[in-house]
């Protein structure tokens, strides 16, 4: 398998930017024909005012309608061209980028810095209101209603049995070629200040609807309609099952990407790949 | 001039209810042919749930735009309805209405309670963002995104000197027969933790567009562009100019509607009434 995103080449720069999205009406990160996609839009935006090709590579590929409250991402640029609009940047992009998508720094990278394999971990959380009001209107847009109370208690217990190193494949949408070995280092339940159920879950990475395909097996069991070992009795069948559910992407935020010290960030990447590949 | 809202007739019981809504989707609190409006959509609601005509009375009628984070209204029912449907009536309107507008609570209200004219006062607060970068996608839904940084030291000045009890006609769009006096008890300005500008406006009542309009000649102080004076100015003139600016509604928000003890419910709807009337 060839992994593309190889560090900046001889002339060029690496960019890294963070921003955050409400993905509503976003078909999700990835560029997709005919589609108002948020990878689509920044490329457009920022091709329109660097007047040069942009491709762009990000931390957490974010699905239709999943939220991001801070993603990274970066590109390559010449560094002639950088220097020309660096101090003028993220101003032009705040004007010109729509309300529902805000780039909130941007500045060249680290060097070795790559958004996507130099990442530690990523973190999202997923909020439900069970309360039988429903969710705050002023508060909704990254929140899920659901009718029936849910146990938190369970909810937990359902997921401390998850945690570990494991090939995820009974919660991931298979991609050809791509593993499914994946380190779940947190997946917990609380609930906020207005009593919003949130699931704080947290793993060196996420394949293709993992988080919502773990989300979704343990609401069931806080509703008390699946036993709580249910969730691990799908992990170690080792397969997606019929039974499979996908919560809704309503709920789902990206929360933050963590990564090493700029002096880690290469061989970070390079250990990434390499581990990418052999799981493969 | 003649006050409708008067107390319940006998065999009627009166229903107060609380309510929350995102303002963006409506185009305002008052029914209108069609227009979606939150009267007409809870009407529409009450009167399909409860098989009768319902007719609302609120606390605050928020213009086109304009948010509630806790709206209070009332409407008055046959006592057999209300004793048939009490104890579903929450559940039914939550599955019933769409996600921006919940009610929150719904109750029969103490003797000689008026959304309206009960009320002691009404606070309002309107938020702006004045970041580079502007505000965050997820919490954007009540907030305006400004483009030149606000200094709120003089907005807090300049907000200063228009409290107390005035004719504010130069902040009110006029309805016929309608005083345009009222007591501004609040008009203070702070940064919440975000770095978002927040305006606290309470007054015993507003007029038609009367906190936007105070914002409005606020922010072009905030701004630099006008004297901390002009404010006080335009409300000693006595007169809505040409230079009247009146914010978007995207910021602004009914927070909540403060009410006497129930002992002085009636007390109060009745010297509300006079009031109004003597200063016409």
């Amino acid at each position: 398998m060839v992994l593309m995103n190889e560090p900046a080449k001889h002339g060029l720069v690496r960019i890294r930017f963070d921003l955050s999205y409400d993905g509503t009406e976003f078909a999700g990160w990835a560029i997709q024909p005919a589609q108002r996609t948020v990878q689509g839009l920044l490329q457009d935006s920022l091709s329109t005012i660097l007047r040069v090709r942009i491709n762009l590579t990000c931390a957490g590929r974010t699905d239709a309608g999943v939220h991001a409250r801070h993603q990274v991402a970066h590109f390559d640029l010449a560094e002639s061209i950088w220097r020309e609009f660096e101090d003028d940047l993220l101003r032009r992009l705040a004007r010109y980028l729509p309300s529902d998508v805000r780039v909130n720094s941007i500045e060249q990278a680290a060097p070795g810095f790559d958004a996507r394999f130099s990442a530690l971990r990523r973190r999202y959380k997923y909020r439900i209101c069970d309360q039988l009001v429903g969710i705050d209107p002023l508060e909704r847009v990254n929140v899920l209603n659901w009718e029936s109370p849910l146990n938190e208690m369970i909810m937990n217990e359902a997921g401390a049995l998850l945690l570990g190193k494991h090939d995820f494949a009974a919660f991931c949408k298979r991609r050809e070629g791509a593993t499914t070995i994946r380190a779940l280092e947190q997946f917990s339940w609380s609930r906020d200040e207005s009593g919003v159920l949130v699931a704080d879950v947290v793993a060196d990475a996420f394949c293709h609807a993992m988080v919502r395909s773990l989300v979704g097996p343990v609401i069931a069991v806080g509703e008390g309609r699946r036993p709580v070992s249910w969730p691990l009795s799908m992990l170690e069948s080792g397969a997606r099952s019929a039974e499979s559910i996908v919560a809704s992407p309503q709920g789902l935020t990206l929360e933050n990407v963590d990564y090493p010290e700029d002096s880690e960030l290469a061989a970070r990447a390079v250990a990434t790949r390499k581990m990418r590949e052999l799981d493969n």
